[in-house]
């Protein structure tokens, strides 16, 4: 949750979802992915953007997408297949296909086998990018399931003790049904950060701070660091030495890396596919799952309740400095309601990249 | 994980497993606890202290479980029951019955479930302390199972931004088994420090470090703090201000706490039974989870790829300052393998208490 920096001031322009989401799907068109893929494609980057997940919306996420559709590193037409199957399991190989098009599929199954059994999960190998895991745990909402989502990626997290990267960043999402109050939607990096963070602070010229990456030895770096500027290439050199989450063995970083260890095993090694070190760049497996909350207690019961914690939560004494204690989800839920009314802000150098791509591609450019 | 001091030197004594187990079963018997179920919770307790789990053995839970015995607090003979079932799913109510007892019952149910269906998950409410998380996950080790445990505790946790503890501790156990290599064994409470190391802190003069508790307005302390010396009565002035794994909203609290909100969703809202701030003390609710990996993938292959990434991680070259990189459970089971040949080290205040509770009860005293 809240990966997300404030976009706003000058150097941010709001643009309708609608127009946004018509760009999104015809540059997915002209890489070759099937008219109704690109529409779920739009629909998962959007709703990042709308939830406020910037780092995980159209402009951290979609030119990096064309790139590997240009270089073959995607598959825009996989031929998907379940290998193996059970009243509660499938297991599916990805052929390649990106996992913000496949993973709403898997959830899908999920979900059904949920509703037959109480209990529904599908692993994905061969898979790539999964975009914001919690847009897949969310399908489970309407539903009245409980939705949960996890992906291994690319090695970026340094072990506790350790100086080299040997784990993902490998998210958890979780997300939870209530009556009135928007959902609890849970969807966290086990690293302090999320790799699009850095990229994000890169773009905006935002200090890492305190706990955030490692040095090149793997000693944790406990002051702020200044990200080389925005525009200069290269290699960022913290990209690959995220800590996890707990930044230091004495705050608990053996907890985020041990984590990471569960999402590798449940997202990864289950599928068939191997794990992160292995499998080097681009390659993410997924695990979604989908628990029927009928098949433990009554629904309404269920939701009333989670209307009554989520309150608690809600209403508790915040600490001085603050103005109130949020819960997961709530703020995104926020931000929805809000840009749904005022449009979505992008960053004036994501325009500009909108601009000259829907130009190259021949695409109508509606920024 | 690593819930752990190291007991050694002057101010402790080895005990065999044997002898420990015994004096506990003995004790458990005094509570009015059927034999079969005092063979259970002596092995939950001793297994903590055979891995090195201090913070979950017997010298933190054991008296305290018998004073709840005594105050009625517990149901030594709890007629639980199963309330609503599905092929993947059973709902228990636990009848106020300890958690280290039931939990393993509830996990065998789990099992089987998994073994029909590929998954199984039972939830328990009305129950209590559920002692080391991770007793419950490895039980589906041996059916070639990955196995996890939650449970919801009592709320000593501050969420990020608040200035009162609104959820538990709220660990999480997952058990994965590998080939040759000791099992992968995460246990880890979501905030940066179980309650039971406060204890245990409190009792060896161990001071606080940065990021573990907030003040009384629940501001994070980041610098170290002395807790009362052992032996102080009254209340311990930081036992309901535990901060969330990430200690600060800069280095990611928000997502320990949504984390321990995700546990509490599934271990207690899911059990029907409520939540930590409304239950109070004492009331723990729970839910373990067996997945059958033969209904993923094949068996063979999974433990197979599992030593290779177990191995992995373990390779892993240490940063300055550190001769090795672990994974979850590998000091663990090591902790074992001595204290099986070299007996348990015990402090000589838990000794102490032994053999006054052996005399007050009339049990052979074995140390």
């Amino acid at each position: 949750m809240l990966e997300r920096f404030e976009l706003q001031g000058k150097d941010t322009v709001r643009i309708t979802e609608r127009n946004l989401r018509e760009m999104v799907v015809s540059i997915f068109e002209k890489s070759g992915v099937p008219q109704e893929d690109c529409q779920l494609a739009g629909d998962v980057l959007v709703t990042a953007d709308l939830r406020g997940v910037t780092s995980h919306g159209v402009s951290n996420l979609l030119r990096g997408y064309m790139e590997m559709y240009k270089y073959g590193l995607v598959n825009p037409k996989p031929l998907w297949r379940i290998l193996r199957e059970s009243p509660t399991t499938a297991s599916i190989d990805c052929d390649e296909g990106l996992g913000i098009i496949i993973a709403p599929k898997a959830m899908e199954i999920a979900i059904e086998k949920a509703r037959r059994v109480g209990i529904g999960m599908v692993t994905v190998m061969n898979g790539r990018h999964l975009g914001m895991a919690s847009y897949h745990a969310m399908l489970a909402l309407k539903n009245n399931m409980i939705g949960m989502c996890m992906t291994s990626t690319t090695p970026y997290m340094v072990p506790t003790f350790g100086a080299e990267a040997r784990l993902g960043t490998n998210p958890i999402a979780v997300a939870v049904p209530a009556d009135k109050e928007p959902p609890f939607v849970y969807d966290a990096a086990t690293t302090v950060i999320a790799n699009g963070k850095q990229i994000l602070a890169r773009r905006l010229g935002i200090k890492l701070l305190p706990g955030w990456v490692a040095d090149a030895n793997g000693t944790p770096i406990m002051e702020e660091v200044v990200p080389p500027p925005a525009g200069m290439d290269g290699i960022f050199p913290y990209i690959d030495r995220l800590l996890p989450l707990g930044s230091t063995r004495e705050m608990g970083s053996h907890k985020g890396y041990g984590l990471a260890g569960v999402v590798e095993v449940f997202s990864s090694i289950l599928t068939g596919g191997g794990y992160s070190v292995k499998n080097g760049e681009n390659n993410c497996n997924h695990c979604v799952i989908a628990y029927n909350i009928e098949s433990f207690m009554d629904t309404t019961e269920f939701k009333r309740t989670m209307d009554e914690w989520l309150g608690m939560l809600k209403s508790t004494k915040p600490a001085p400095g603050h103005d109130r204690v949020l819960y997961p989800g709530q703020l995104e839920a926020e931000h929805e309601v809000e840009c749904k009314v005022k449009g979505i802000p992008l960053h004036r150098e994501v325009i500009e990249w909108f601009r000259n791509t829907c130009d190259d591609l021949h695409v109508p450019c509606k920024i």
